[in-house]
C-alpha cells in the first residue's frame, strides 16, 4: 500500500424528497447563486419548480445559467465566469448529471482567476482557489458530486480534458434515487457503464498489498452487476436506483484508490472518441474498457483472474489462470452487451479511419503516455482502437 | 435504504513515517495544545519524542497530560478540562488508542461547556460546541480517529457510556501502521475483535435492500479475516498491519452504515462487562457477540445466512439456511479463539455472580431496551450473558 492522504468533506444529502432542502443548504454559503443546468429536461420533470421555490423560500436570490451539453464545453464555462462576475455572484449550484456539475466546478475555479479557466486543465496553472459549488443530481454515472474531477471540452480543436484538485469537492449534494426515474434505458446503461470504468481504472493497479480497497471495488462492482439489470427491467424501481446512485458516488470518491494508483488510459483515449464525435462517455468507455483488457490483460494474469474470479464469479482455473482471465473480460463484454451498451467502434457508428488521429491526440504525438497500469504509446492507442472495431 | 446525511472531514494521513507531520497539521489549528496520552508506552516506543519534536519544530506550545486508562476515566477528562480552561488551550491533540482519543474528544465537549461534561454521556445536554481535536494513532480498534464517537467510564458508579456527534469527528488523524508494531498479540486480537465488532453491529439490520453497504460491510470483514493472522504470525509485518489498520478506520467512519440502522446491543452489553470488571473492551466483544448470536438468530436467519455465505465462505445449505446460519456463528467464534481471544465469561476470569446486576443497569432497571435488530430487555441480556458463561 501507498502512503495517501484522503480528505473528501462533500456532505451528501440522500434520499426521497431531499431536494427540497437545496436552499437551506445553498443559503449557509450565499445569498445569490448561479442556477446552472442544462436543458429542459429539469422543467418537464418538476425539479426546476422545487429547486426554485426551495431556494426562494431559504430567501436564496439567483441568476440562471442553462444550455450545458454532454461533454460540457469550455465556452459555456466562459459564460458562467462572465455572469458570475458581473452578478457578484460566489455560489453555483450545478442541477443536473456529471456534466453539468462539471461544468460549475470549471465556473467556480475560472471566477477568481485572471487568466483564462482553461490553463488548469493544460496544466498552465496551478488551482489556488475557487467558489464553492453545490448539486442535485440527477444521473448517477460521473461521480462528480463528491469529486475533485472536472471534464471540459475546448472546442477550439475539440480536446476533452480533465482536471482534479482538493478544491473542487462539491461542499454538498443532494441525491435522490427517484431523481433518476426518468432517464431513458440507454442513458441508465451509460450512467453504469460510467461508474464501473471509475471502479476498474482503480482496480487495475500495480501497487501490490491493496486488500482492503481491492474488495471494496470488488463489492461495488458486484452491486453494479445485481442492481443495474434491475433498473432495465423497472425504470422506478427505487431500491434498485438507490444502489447504483450511492454505488455511483462511492466508486468516484476517491476513498476507493487511497493507497492505489489507478490507471486511467481507457478514460483518456475515450475522451478523444467523445471529443471528436461527442460520443456519450459511458457508452465509449463500454468500447474502450474491454478493448483496452484485450490489449494488455498479460500484463499481470493474476490480477485480471482475481477480477474474473471475484467480481463475476467465474470458476477460477488453477491449471490455467489466464482462460479465467479472458472469461472474466468476456463477461465485462457480455454484460454491457446485455444492457444496450456498444462494445465497438461500428457499434458506436464511429468509423475505423480517424484512429491514427485520435491516438496522437492522445499521446501528444507519442510524446508522451497514457495510463499507469502499463503506460502505452500512440502506437498502443491505436491498437486499442484497432481492437474495438 | 433509508435516507441519510453523511459527511466526514476528517483527514486521514497514512503512512510510513506520517507522524512526523503532527507539529504542522495542529499550527494550522492553534499556536498551544494539550498532549494527551496514556502511560509510558509512547515513551518506550520512540513516538514522544517524534511528536514533541514535530510541535517544537511547528512553533506549537503543549501542556501534558498522560494517564489515560483503557475504559478511558471521566475525573482525568475533568482534569483536562481545568488544564485546557486554566491555560487557554483550544486544540487537544490524542497520542494513542481509542481510549486516547476518546478522552480527548471528552474534554474537548466539555472545555466550552459550563455544566458538566457528563451530562452528554447521559443525554441531559446537547452538544452545541467543541474544540478540535487531532490524533496520532497507535492501536487499529475503536475507529475513534475519524468516527463521532467517544465512550467514558464514570468511576462514581461504574457506569460506561457512550457518546455520538457530528462535531467530535477528528480534524485530522495521522496513521502509521508501524506505530502498531509494538503492540502484543493479545492487544492485538483485542483491536481485531472491536473492529469486526463496528462491522457487525452495522450489518445486523432490520433495513432491506441495503445491498452496497451489506457488501461494503463483507469486504472490511474479509480483509480482516485475511490480515489479522497474518500479524498474529509476524508483528512487523507492515502490508497486514496496514490493511486492519485502514479496515479499522473504514469500519467505524459511519460510510458503512449510510442508509440502515445498525444493532449496537452487544456494545451496550459489552459496556457493563468492562465497566464492572475493567476488562478489556475488544475481548469482551469477542465473548458477547457470539451470544448475542445464537441467542437471536432465528429473528432473521436469512441475514445470519447471508453473513455465514459471503464474510466466512460457509458452503450455502439451500435445503437447510439455518445450518449454513448457525455455522457462521461457529466460525466467527473459532477465529476469534484462533487469535487467543476469550469466548466465554469464564476464559475472562469472570464469575457469572453478577449477571443479573449487569442485565438490569444495562436495561436501566429493565424501564429500557438495548439493540434495533431486536429490542432487548433485562431478561434477554440476562439471558446473553448466560450463553456466554
Amino acid at each position: 500500500m501507498e502512503n495517501f492522504i484522503f480528505q473528501n468533506p462533500t456532505k451528501i444529502i440522500f434520499g426521497k424528497g431531499m431536494e427540497r432542502q437545496v436552499g437551506k443548504e445553498a443559503a449557509a454559503y450565499s445569498k445569490k447563486v448561479l442556477l446552472h443546468y442544462g436543458g429542459g429536461n429539469i422543467k418537464k420533470t418538476g425539479l426546476y419548480d422545487t429547486v426554485v421555490a426551495s431556494l426562494k423560500e431559504a430567501g436564496v436570490d439567483f441568476v440562471e445559467l442553462a444550455g450545458v451539453k454532454p461533454n460540457p464545453r469550455l465556452s459555456l464555462v466562459h459564460e458562467g465566469i462572465r455572469i458570475c462576475r458581473e452578478n457578484n455572484i460566489n455560489f453555483i449550484l450545478a442541477v443536473g448529471g456529471g456534466s453539468v456539475i462539471d461544468s460549475a466546478k470549471a465556473i467556480a475555479m475560472g471566477v477568481p482567476y485572471e487568466g483564462d479557466v482553461w490553463d488548469f486543465f493544460t496544466g498552465k496553472a496551478e488551482l489556488k482557489e475557487a467558489l464553492p459549488v453545490g448539486t442535485v443530481l440527477t444521473i448517477p454515472a460521473a461521480g462528480s458530486e463528491a469529486s475533485t474531477a472536472s471534464v471540459i471540452t475546448n472546442e477550439d480543436g475539440w480536446y476533452k480534458r480533465g482536471f482534479n484538485h482538493d478544491l473542487i469537492y462539491p461542499r454538498f449534494s443532494i441525491l435522490n434515487p427517484e431523481l433518476a426515474f426518468t432517464l431513458s434505458k440507454y442513458q441508465a446503461a451509460c450512467g453504469a457503464a460510467d461508474i464501473m470504468a471509475h471502479l476498474m481504472e482503480r482496480y487495475f493497479t500495480n501497487v501490490r498489498n491493496v486488500d482492503l480497497t481491492d474488495r471494496l471495488i470488488e463489492a461495488t462492482l458486484k452491486t453494479m452487476i445485481h442492481n443495474v439489470p434491475l433498473i432495465m427491467e423497472q425504470s422506478d424501481n427505487y431500491d434498485a436506483w438507490a444502489e447504483v446512485m450511492w454505488a455511483g458516488t462511492v466508486a468516484h470518491n476517491n476513498l476507493l484508490n487511497t493507497g492505489r494508483i489507478g490507471d486511467w488510459a481507457s478514460h483518456d483515449i475515450e475522451h478523444e472518441l467523445s471529443g471528436i464525435y461527442d460520443v456519450a462517455h459511458g457508452a465509449g468507455l463500454a468500447v474502450v474498457f474491454p478493448a483496452w483488457m484485450k490489449y494488455l490483460y498479460k500484463h499481470d494474469i493474476t490480477r485480471f483472474a482475481q477480477f474474473a474470479a471475484r467480481v463475476w464469479g467465474v470458476d477460477y482455473s488453477f491449471r490455467d489462470p489466464e482462460r479465467t482471465a479472458l472469461e472474466g473480460i468476456k463477461r465485462l463484454e457480455s454484460f454491457f452487451v446485455s444492457i444496450g451498451l456498444p462494445v465497438t467502434l461500428e457499434g458506436l457508428g464511429i468509423k475505423d479511419d480517424r484512429i491514427e488521429e485520435m491516438a496522437s491526440k492522445c499521446t501528444n504525438d507519442d510524446r508522451s503516455t497514457v495510463g499507469n497500469f502499463v503506460k502505452l504509446g500512440k502506437k498502443d492507442v491505436a491498437g486499442i482502437l484497432s481492437l474495438a472495431k
